[in-house]
């Protein structure tokens, strides 16, 4: 299982979230704690929105805790908005960068925590949906791209949920061609520079979780101290597959088959997200 | 463009053929002498048979000539049969272990020297031409991976060369549907264990070379001293994409579109190589 | 904390206790259980001893699980004796291959779990301990390194067990110097190719753990189906860090302040541990 | 021979030196050209001045030329003052992280091209002349590293150049103690973030090159179309092992013995160079 996360505020650096918290991220991905389960210790990713339009991009196949350039990086950038991602990576899945998310394509960054049921058997059909011309842009061999070009495929610029549940959709309906029980298992987080979108959804009653802060008073809470007291926006949000800290009401768990959708201006909102045919 | 080797004959250690001589394919890796060619140092791979039926692999994105682990293994390991390579990564293509040759599937290694043309563009339609059986054992972004299982999806294992041929003929027809002028460079080396195939063979007038060693005296003067006089069976052979090193008649170099077979038994034959439509 | 394995008997590939046991070396290597410790993520190593006098190595920084070069090596090789390790740093520790265990100097392989207290501090003056005709062949920044190399500097060729304890009493009497409560934590693994010592010591009540199978019997519980009932001979032995599985009378526990030596001929010896200075 | 590069003046994209000139840092360290030398594929580091006084730092020790997080982050920061290095290491010398430049302490960086010669005999003595309250922060095994630490020791802080007069001083005289003719080459690049500090010397006749750009026009002939026309402060300039373009004018060469100094107001400066004892 990956972890991930995305803030969305007033530029920060990326290290006050990713290290500082006492159940920060990357500690996440070194120590998987009484649940028992295993390192994300096959990769990690960094996508942060700043300079130019297109986001900038650092992924390495290491554990995250112990590259000196992710805390070098983190700590030498600001942005009002980042995604990052530790990886552990499925069995027989290649350790590579081109592996590792977030994936970006554009102006569109992309994590995603879950998989696809049974991709060995379904990736060849999925891959061949990918849009021709977007095809030659897929580097590596995990189903969490193909589904990044899929939601591209299907109008990610214009329409991003409906894109988001064609994708979905496509591949619900591959994996039942196929007789697989719950093909789709996945939380989301996406950005153009301008939104933040996460979504969490799976065909089965087992569904990954995804929390969000509630309120710009509860970031100040992740944040070290002498952060504390700095303005943020009223919209500032943490996005999260899993709490970093455990604080009476920081979190709010986002709903299953809803998508959630932070950006300036107004609240962020939740949408029902249903998958649908392309 | 890459670099690589082929050894057949008595029980080694590669480190022989891959250290000692005075160019050998290591030393070629990290200088390309005065034809000012780029460095082969976008990671290296060594394929051997020994204990099992199933050859052994090590392969790495890091250069050659620093790598601890190579020169350890080369030590410590003996093969009759060997296939070391030495990449230099095409614009954008990503370094990384699943890009590295020799590429293994079963019984069978196999080496590239060479590339298609107009990949990116190609890639979509020739990866699909794979057997969906064997689609999914695809690992990396090369167009030097999707010939090797084209190779296996036109009968390498009963059929080398017409394999190889039907291959080529696939590679060329889709180049040229898509209006590339030269679709096709390669000197290829594979192996299942009992044989070393090496073909040279290019669509346009300018070919890569091949090269091989032209009696098992020869190989001789390839070792280090005290390997010189050990006996070597009159099979022994080595194939080299470059010399290794300069001596008068050490090498003859294989003709364009020719196959070049070397097992136990007959001497090596020289076949001709003719694409053929699959 | 490190996790460590040698083995001493008749030839095996080493993939038989790195992959096969349900708790693994490697499996213990992604997930440290309910426990809820670290991941053994920093890098691993694996040295045998096989065609020459000199052991072969191989060592990377990246998590064992992964590594498609370590699969296919402990598949390819067969070896009477072998140590293996897999690597959770220190903070702050660099994760490089020269930093993993086990370390090698002309026949010896050197493994280990714990650590100096107070490194840092000691650091410069442990290192200048060390044999200024040895020096130069330090290559890491660790106190494990250190430790060989002092080992070596007091004998270890000549008089293993003598050196071993001349070097625990020259790190605890560094220590007690600087005012270090208990300077000292470690289980060893060592090698010359004819033997394996392996060594149970800490300064301090709290003491790693060190496990040894008690018969060859148990040997076969820890092998796969098709090799459990190939011969073994009476001496063979492996030693671990931590359990592999879990059965009732399979695992010894070495007793704190205690070198357990496996050899030929002679059963395994348990003989006291006792720092001394130098 | 390593390659380096030193920017201070208006704030760039480091990629804008990095990679768009004809013959960038980045391609002279794939193909080392007519002068046949070998690759700068052993690692290489990017540090760079900005958000905050301690400077940035990237190091891999990969080739640059595959990088693409050195591709993205260059792309994505803007510094007024950065240094970048490609690695070939000495035969022997571990590739890794830690023996990339720039080496980092503080606020300051310091990259370096040459050596001390007979390092592996000189290494304890020389490392055993770093402060012992600096020692714990060597981390690698390079000549270079222990070069930065010494002229730290030597007061590089409140002395600059003073220390590195003195450091090379002390490397001389550990050098003819030894019997080396000629104990040191370098050409080093130094920054504390205010100022760039370059020096040209070596004990022999043969001295690694130095070059500056000669006025700020220069600095534009250096950059992309777009960047040309901005406006650049007087005191611009790019320092380099080797020209990155050649055209008439453009570079100015250091002699030898020389210390160069590029810092806002005054012109760069150009004093003598003489090492002498600490």
């Amino acid at each position: 299982m990956c972890r991930w996360l995305a803030y969305f505020g007033d530029p920060i650096r990326p290290e006050e979230l990713l290290y500082e918290p006492r159940r920060s991220l990357i500690e996440q991905s070194r120590s998987s704690g009484p649940d028992a389960g295993i390192a994300n210790a096959d990769g990690f990713g960094l996508g942060w929105y700043g300079l130019s339009d297109a986001p900038g991009l650092f992924r390495s196949s290491l554990p995250a805790w112990g590259d000196q350039n992710l805390r070098e990086l983190s700590a030498q950038i600001r942005s009002p908005l980042f995604l990052a991602h530790v990886r552990a990576a499925s069995a027989g899945m290649p350790v590579q960068q081109t592996n590792c998310h977030p994936f970006k394509h554009g102006k569109w960054l992309f994590v995603h925590n879950g998989y696809i049921a049974d991709w060995p058997h379904l990736r060849r059909e999925l891959t061949m949906a990918v849009d021709p011309d977007l095809y030659p842009y897929i580097e590596g061999s995990t189903d969490s791209e193909v589904m990044f070009y899929l939601a591209l495929t299907y109008g990610l610029e214009d329409d991003p949920l409906g894109a988001l549940e064609r994708m979905a959709g496509c591949i619900e309906a591959a994996g039942y061609r196929h007789g697989t029980e719950h093909p789709l298992q996945m939380t989301l987080g996406l950005s153009d520079g301008e939104q933040v979108i996460a979504v969490r959804y799976a065909s089965g009653p087992e569904v990954n979780t995804l929390f969000v802060s509630t309120s710009v008073h509860d970031i100040r809470l992740l944040l070290p101290a002498e952060e504390r007291f700095r303005h943020f926006s009223d919209e500032a949000r943490v996005v999260v597959s899993e709490p970093l800290i455990d604080l009476p009401g920081l979190w709010h768990e986002v709903p299953p088959s809803t998508a959630l959708i932070v950006r300036d201006g107004p609240d962020s909102e939740d949408l029902p997200f249903v998958p649908r045919m392309p």
